[in-house]
């Protein structure tokens, strides 16, 4: 198990690049961690199915981890990775982050890339 | 109130532009997120001093907020910041993920840009 990471969930922000795109953040316990660490694609636990997941096991879009960094309180990880597929959104969007707030409201601020409805089937 | 966010903390992701550095994360309440849309300016809220807090308060080294983001399932808040002095970290570095996992262990892969003793006084 990785040492200086804090023992309970932590969060995990996936960024598309050191200046890309930041895709999607999700939570790491140091299992996720490891299983990220061993096979070069990005795990995190589920917290609501509470179990580890790998991301894109059901789309395939999968996230090829290149860095895996560390905050400086050590309770946050950054991973540098290379989305694979059209996007990392459930939602059909290239980031998880597609909504932009504006005249005091969230609006929609990315194309959609893929159609949810084909690619994942539950 | 902005309404569509979760009632409890949330991560706030800090990015220095759209396709920039990922500076830091930190946690936002309703209140917090509030502040940051009304002032222009990045508010957290700190789960150690149970408190609201605006980022750079001691240091100067404030965040200006151009772009307010929110992932799809309402509970993570992106910032696009403009980052006011040498850097976010309290621990002198440009981003708070200053470190990298390479051969077994977090090295250090980013320069220290400035000194946290003659900026933090406490």
């Amino acid at each position: 198990m990785p040492e200086g990471i804090a023992p309970r969930l932590i969060p995990a922000i996936v960024q598309e690049g050191l200046r890309g795109r930041v895709l999607m953040m999700a939570w790491m316990n140091r299992r996720a961690l490891a299983q990220t660490l061993r096979t070069g694609f990005a795990h995190f636990y589920s917290r609501s199915r509470k179990k580890l997941w790998k991301k894109g096991e059901e789309s395939g879009h999968v996230q090829e981890v290149r860095e895996v960094r560390l905050d400086c309180d050590g309770d946050v990880i950054l991973l540098i990775a290379r989305q694979r597929g059209r996007g990392a959104c459930h939602a059909g969007f290239r980031s998880c982050f597609f909504r932009r707030r504006r005249g005091g409201r969230w609006v929609v601020a990315d194309p959609r890339v893929f159609d949810p409805g084909r690619v994942y089937h539950r």
